[in-house]
């Protein structure tokens, strides 16, 4: 056993389950062992005094997106995850999203030759569908499927983007045929517009209003529009971005009937509220996303679904736009009205340390609900686990060597993306990845990038457990299976 | 004191509230004195060992609908008020439904002419709107309102009248501006649609599918959407027709938090189950209706909601169709798929007794609740109290003299609706009304209806309580008002 | 019909279902007649521009307790009635305590008797069960109930009072099986003691620790303890004084699964909250009440139960106890603890005047839900109806003349009874009785008490609708019967 | 490397959160290799086509109790122990129970006298308090805490060991201040002995009417209660047993609100049903255990807060009385009341193996869900993690090799208990240990137990998170620190 590649010794490893004092040896990319004590390894990393915990997998994230339009993500794949690796993430899985009239072949295609040139670490995609067209459905997507992408994304909400319930259904119907889990993006589009429209033309057109033409109801009526759905073609779905404590009731609700329906959150939610829009000039422009800012006394609200597993995945939802750039939050001039701003922050490198800071550190979850909601959990839902999301023999070395105990105030200047703000600004936060390893090779060392664009590899994915329907209709027909059930 | 017209004398009065023992004493149509002993009138009736009770209100009945097109409702309303006056009902709220294209004002005045030529006693019309266009929302309707048609109609549900949710918001806020109650009927016309489809393309069509394209969910969903978009514009509603235990819990947790959303059921979910349609040949289309006959052990739990006041209204939701006729049921042929067969039972004169023998015989409601359910609360609800749904010094006096005791069979041969069939046929009920007054007037005496068509006269309703707002909103701001809320 | 002795003449008049205009008159104590326009009777009143309401029930209020011991309530029946009567009640339904080792009887003709010599309004007693001992039960009990006191109070708190578990199942079942409603002091006896301990112990003696020794957890507790043994009995019980929302929502869900289950509050619960209880020196002992005062933001959720019927009563818990007085508040000395302080506030003659004012004139509740909830339902609940709680042909001629515009603050030196203090003093309200009824004579006419004390009569109730079983049982057999169940 | 005493080779190594194929190397106990591929040991055994399990944790079992009296668990530590590794299972957690009038010490120096001399594998106590008297909480109770014995039991049933509710907030004050997890039976006493009294007096004595004397609201109540005691006082329990859905719904609403409450549940309330007391004579004091068996529908509700996580444990409640014995079921006579037959059913071997069969191959739940309600959750919430409940790095190599396909029929004759018979007899289960390991040792071979008596140790446990208090108080004070919060 002298031939491991790499060894990370003396350091509390943690999983989602376990804490253990010991050493990790890495060969050709993967843990083929923990030990109390291994021989040196090609390369010996003290861990001594620091957390090894499995890299972050980030389930959502917005790269280099659209490929066509006026705006465009500032972040390309390579520094975007330039940026995921400098905070500990080691996987991010990204949208390859079609416009309509779009193949989604032709889309995929151009999304992976980007990633493949750019990404510093292994990537995969969700295919956002836009336009179920029946040649898209019935030509496209059951291969594409099959090749491994087995995550959809749909909108409820947006004009280019929402799609109607029966679409939803047909969706919904062809994910469950092939083995595919659906996320949505779950807001009440017609409500958004109706409001939207009754503040601008009312002159309600700062970005503080943003939350009004969005409040939680809206949310809760699509998250508990969607479920039924699902319910109806008994298909599993991730609720993305759940913003609001009433919508993660909702899918508390399904998951307590025995659906099975997963919910997501972002460290935004968790860390960030409505009040925080209301700054002079177009300032709160920084903070438009969606679903909206919250009251406060909602976060706490979060935290105990999040405590409770009611919602088991917190991602970063990062949405690279450009405050001070026609191609970002100003396209449509420098004071534009809230509902013409494009939406998001961008947030792949601050998700880890937020969370820790915010949670682990200040006592809110345990460091294994860390783990799990930021690394395991998304590793799961989406088919990456166990090669991704944990550390054991067998994983890809996905490794963050974590100081618990580095405070650091959150400075854009010392992020790796390419967005000229972060909502962040001057945070302390305690708890840093001070190096990162990606299939045990390092690419952080705490101060630099160590890593090659183009290393990273595309992820695809086999059926596994949570795309399996959860056995469970309304009445004895299977409408999916066109038959009687079993 | 001598003057009375008429004079009720001895009877048990019965209201929502209360029980006493007395006269009534009526001039010129309306009851102007209640007391232990009146002198006697003009006419005297002897009410001993009878019940008082006011006359009915329904307030969902179709008569004479639609105007054009293939199928037709076999009721006019000379028949049909005839049936309701038969079965202890005084007033009732029926449809000027618009067609796509139409204007309201035309319509109306199609189904203001034929009631006005026919009715036999009182009614009213809730305005249908299928195509709320600019002109019909600016032009039309809100002259309407103020003219008194302070309930309007709309459909989540069916291809030729279902309004997008945008378009629901749109109505809703000229309701709550202009002072109308909005009912729905609320299920969801995608799930319904692409459920139908799958069933009937794999060979599922006799009558007993229907329930499985329309099953509890899809009504529970669209309750809580609908509930949402009221909560949204703070506008009283309604829903029609509530057939599952599930979406009553939506109503009651609106109820809850203070909105003002209001639910009715009908008799037809209270005592017939699924397993009714589940009859030989195309029998089972006479108990196609929607929202759809439900699994028996939800009754129980819908006579809770009774008991409970979540659901504080039963009306018929009379739907004349003929069975044997291409206007009717079998208007796309003998043995048409399920979703082709025109939806609706027929109800108006057997409601009442029905739920007397149901609900008040068998303990599971009080004699006031039958009387709030079936009268009362709907003239409050619509308003027409106090003229109308109880006995009181001022009110009109339309009474319904019940026999408690009496036991008879429901067979249609019996009743005086124009349809060839009642889905209660052979029932064996405990109390029917064995006289009825029509302000004053004996238009049923237990054997022969005894008005004369177009005696009724159209119920014009002022401003009421139950559409003023709750004055609750989510955001500061009122979009229906267009600026910040006081 | 010239033969009134009384007619109201031209007021509106307002019971817990309908508003009319017109008369009422009176014969023989009793109403004869409502009617839009009588002859004049031996006395005519003017009702115009004035509401005619029944007159209020209280069916919880203390007087002239304990008839032994060192305390003493200050109101005889004399003046608590003369203060129930001004206040616009015309009906109490007060307590006979049972100290431990006395026998029912002989405490009851106590009571009787010193109101038999002083009471103003009609009356009726609670019997108060602190010992139910075999004697009791069996030889006492059972005659009483029969003889028309159809209501027992068991307390779950206070050293004196605490029944067990398997004393209550005792008073349960013998109440189911002849025919009494139960009504429940619901805290938990012991963690109150605990709490005190804790916290008198520590120092911290003031007024404003009531309420910590006695959070609302201790009352949800409480009740869903003894709706747990009702259930087991299937006894109809009403929960007294619900003081916290999380204690009205156990009695929801008990409603909700269909068991009989009552909710009162009162007035100090919706007007008054801790805070108040934060003043110099011993002022705070004043506002000591078992439940204590709430938070603040309780008020509404409570007033939001009012509205849905999940509590139907608001009684005043008329405790006089003098605030200077050996007698009263300072039984244990100036600055006793206050878990040392005689618990209650006065509250018989505010009440109506109160809840109109902050219920009806603010808008949260209307005038139906006003002389429900503080006339019939507390006469349905206690077996008085139709006699008293409404103004309906043959009921008692107990009628409050309102004035809704009239507004005054409240002044102890005003009120009418025996206490130092009111908690409401300087609160200004709109709304008050102009003159009270009882069974026809006029006792109040808004500035004398004109009734003769001694006047009032016992009400004897004989066995009516809420007294009866809900016909549910967690299991077949029926321990109160003894025997499988029907 | 060469240096392992045992080496596990091949297999599917299983834990909470992880599936990983490999090997699993021990020294001096402890596992302290997982790898790809390690060397031999000095045993080296082949765990091909099984799963490597972490030794089941057992937190709930009777052995040997008590030490005085007429009636005697069948088995000693020997058999019991015996039983237990036979089954999977390393590591129980037994009872010193506390007879009234008892010091702590002495009866848990007989148990451990007992265990030291018998137990085949690791063990440890919860202290039963039947008597928490002021000696016993101050000399007694704190300094056995401080040892290591960091769970205590009390009853809310049973005559002879009920706690009042003031005892309860006394141990649960003392749990928090020292740091001990209190368990708890939680059923209503006086509602039981009621229940009963009722039955047997009317002759409803049968094994079979033990479950009305005990229905699920009994259990719910006292849920509910004993929560809200914890809340006072801040205190984390486990809610033993949960028999019933309803149950489980108090303990989650308590979760919800953020409080640490944990629930167990047992294969018998999983796997059996009320039914099954239904046999001729006196067989079904077989099935006499409390909480009791419930209605067949409510088996799957259990299994939903499994698969949820609202009960995280399944133990055995391993209760050793022999049917035919006057030491066991038959104490009082052959044919006893109900109610005075000893109550529980063996079940320390059939707990995984049923569990398995029932919930992993049937696909209820999964195999890290298994691991982790019957080896890594109890360990966690007792505070022997990670020292036992997992395979990891450091953690004593306490392991069940798994044939999952192995199917065998349960017969009492196979089993290593001292009692006469299993509730599950004949039943069919697929999956069974095929060989034990308890810190490295073979203890079992699927055959034969390989262990000697006395091998066992005690296993101390010190503080561990999951007896910290959660921080939430109803009101500022603090009455456990006896003064305002932080």
């Amino acid at each position: 056993m002298s031939e491991f590649d790499l060894v990370i010794r003396g350091g509390t490893i943690v999983t989602a389950a376990e804490t253990a004092r010991g050493d990790i040896g890495v060969k050709d990319g993967r843990i083929v062992a923990l030990a109390e004590r291994l021989p040196a390894g090609a390369r010996t990393v003290d861990a001594g005094g620091k957390l090894v915990l499995p890299g972050g997998v980030d389930s959502h994230c917005h790269i280099a997106q659209p490929k066509r339009g006026p705006t465009r993500n500032a972040d390309s794949f390579e520094t975007g995850t330039a940026s995921a690796l400098a905070g500990g993430t080691t996987s991010v899985i990204c949208f390859s999203p079609q416009f309509r009239g779009e193949g989604l072949l032709d889309v995929l295609a151009g999304y992976e030759a980007a990633a493949a040139a750019g990404a510093m670490i292994d990537y995969s995609f969700h295919i956002v569908l836009t336009d179920p067209s029946d040649r898209v459905m019935q030509e496209e997507l059951p291969g594409l499927i099959r090749r491994g992408f087995r995550s959809l994304k749909i909108y409820m909400a947006y004009d280019t983007s929402a799609l109607s319930d029966v679409q939803i259904l047909t969706v919904f119907a062809l994910a469950r045929a092939e083995g595919a889990l659906v996320t949505v993006h779950a807001e009440n589009h017609a409500a958004i517009m109706w409001l939207s429209q009754r503040l601008v033309e009312t002159g309600h057109t700062a970005p503080r209003y943003h939350p009004w033409a969005k409040p939680i109801a809206v949310e809760r009526e699509a998250c508990h529009r969607v479920i039924t759905l699902a319910e109806l073609t008994d298909t599993p779905i991730q609720v993305f971005h759940v913003s609001g404590a009433e919508s993660a009731a909702e899918i508390e609700r399904a998951q307590a009937r025995g659906l099975k329906v997963f919910g997501e959150t972002c460290p935004q939610y968790l860390l960030l509220d409505e009040t925080d829009l209301d700054k002079p000039g177009f300032e709160g422009a920084k903070l438009i996303f969606s679903p909206a800012a919250r009251p406060k006394e909602n976060q706490e609200a979060l935290w105990r679904c999040i405590r409770r597993g009611v919602l088991d995945v917190v991602s970063s939802d990062h949405a690279p736009w450009v405050y001070d750039s026609r191609q970002g939050k100003k396209a449509h001039g420098d004071n534009a009205p809230f509902n013409q701003v494009p939406n998001g922050v961008p947030g792949l490198e601050t998700r880890l340390p937020l969370l820790f800071s915010e949670g682990v550190v200040k006592g809110r979850i345990d460091l294994h609900t860390f783990v799990a909601v930021t690394a395991t959990n998304p590793a799961r839902i989406f088919g990456l686990h166990p090669r991704k999301g944990t550390l054991a023999v067998g994983a890809d070395a996905d490794i963050a060597l974590w100081d618990p105990e580095l405070t650091k105030q959150v400075r854009n200047a010392d992020l790796h993306h390419a967005v000229d703000y972060t909502p962040y600004e001057g945070m302390s936060v305690t708890g840093w990845p001070v190096a990162t390893f990606s299939r045990g090779e390092p690419v952080w060392d705490g101060r630099s990038v160590l890593a090659r664009p183009g290393r990273g590899r595309l992820l695809l994915r086999g059926p596994y457990d949570h795309i399996r329907p959860a056995g469970m209709l309304p009445t004895p027909f299977d409408p999916v299976a066109g038959r009687m059930r079993g």
